[in-house]
């Protein structure tokens, strides 16, 4: 049983915390958030135990997980690095080579282990938070050659123990299928709600009308600006290539209605059904 | 408790024969389709009491209800309207004007009633049918002026009885809602999944990855073209309308990414976040 110091009492961050102590890994976890509202918030939920400021919470901590939007983590985690003793100290966020690069040369970088629990959702605040979120995800352990091997075994035990499935890529490759399986489809459904609601003015209409099918497309659309933004700044290069094929799939399609070229329309549906293989459920 | 003669073994025509039957709607269902596999599977999944063909299952019903792809009910509707006596006639089909165009002058218009309950999935075939696929749904009927007014009311009380909500609109209003609220949803997931299918060629590595997010989003891309093809082609001057519209906002969205103006990117995505107000879960 270790102590938990978490940089951001949120909705992965506070999950984390209900995860870890359901499993019976932290003992403690000690809450630090600029914001005292959901420090509050996190206190009556039971996420954390107390609340203190970064320096003291870091010195009273085994392990020290940051869990902040990726703009503030570039600057956070240095400072965080400079503080600690001999802590494992880790990171959750989406992005990870603007990250990474910021303590690249850090005298502390081997204590780091940078990884990304794949399991957020729409909703975000500790009010949100889930202990079982993370069971069946998979979480991806980031350039971990960089990291001393004992501070990764010791994550490793953190993830596996709260049931999820690992998986290893550098840096680069994270950020480039993290924007092909999360970051693309999080623009689908904030343009998707604004075609439609851009539309619909009568809200009522849209509500009664939405069926499932909708609701699941647009549902990522209640996702959070103060954690996409960054995300999207820092992988903005990324993004922006997934999105021009997207963009020019979808434009396929349309040329395809202005044909009325249907044969070729199946062929393209049929070729999009394999993702069944992919996804089961 | 009436005799329900349904025409489409399938997901929706199964599903309803399921929950009218829980209702205590039906007291036998007599099913009709092409393919002789789903009548077999519709028998032993106890969907169906019966299997017989077109005109014999008419004549021993009270009720007829079509549940095939609408480029089939475009076809089918008439032969059905010559066929029956006194039955009310209704169809389930996604979209409304092509078929009622097809049945405009037929002497028994007055005993049908179009209707569509919007509770598809992304399963098709009878294995997928549910008791409860509707419970709590929405359901339009459309141009019910043109019906005879008892025809209306017994299908109201299918309806209601199987926990559906009613919603009245004529069939342009309909195919125009229906092309943003569940066409263009399609086309997105299919597009999307196509997208993520050319990069990722490691399958396995897509699957280890991909979030809930991404299942969400992408999960209507397993819908059937044998559905889907005759919705694109009979809805396709409003399913292009809304595709020319979303392509526009994902080109917004571009744009922003290119210049790094993420400041209006935000203010996107905040109005993108309205649509929490319509959907509540």
């Amino acid at each position: 049983m270790s102590r938990l110091c978490l940089i951001g009492v949120g909705h992965i961050g506070g999950s984390l915390a209900l995860a870890g102590k359901k499993a019976g890994l932290f003992s403690k976890v000690t809450g630090v958030d600029v914001d005292p509202d959901n420090l509050e918030k996190a206190l009556s939920l039971g996420l954390i135990e107390e609340a203190l400021p970064l320096a003291e919470a870091i010195n009273g901590s085994d392990l020290v997980v940051l869990a902040v939007p990726v703009n503030v983590m570039v600057n956070l985690i240095p400072q965080v690095l400079d503080l600690v003793d001999d802590q494992l100290v880790t990171e959750v966020g989406s992005t990870k080579t603007a990250i990474l690069k910021s303590i690249a040369q850090h005298p502390k970088r081997k204590q780091f282990v940078a990884s990304h629990p794949m399991a957020g959702t729409e909703f975000s605040g500790p009010e949100s938070a889930q202990a079982n979120l993370f069971t069946g995800k998979t979480c991806v352990l980031v350039d971990t050659a960089d990291s001393d091997p004992e501070k990764v075994k010791q994550l490793e035990n953190v993830y596996s123990e709260i049931n999820m499935r690992l998986v290893y890529l550098d840096s680069e490759s994270h950020d480039l299928h993290a924007a092909y399986v999360s970051h693309i489809s999080h623009i689908s459904s904030f343009a998707l709600a604004l075609t439609v609601l851009a539309k619909e003015k009568d809200e009522n209409q849209i509500f009664q009308l939405a069926s499932g099918g909708f609701s699941s497309t647009v549902r990522l659309a209640k996702s959070s600006p103060d954690m996409w933004i960054p995300i999207f700044e820092q992988n903005r290069d990324n993004v922006l290539d997934v999105l021009d094929e997207h963009i020019s799939t979808l434009s396929r399609f349309r040329s395809l209605l202005i044909k009325r070229d249907f044969k070729t329309f199946r062929h393209l549906i049929e070729e999009a059904n394999q993702i069944k293989k992919i996804l089961k459920t």
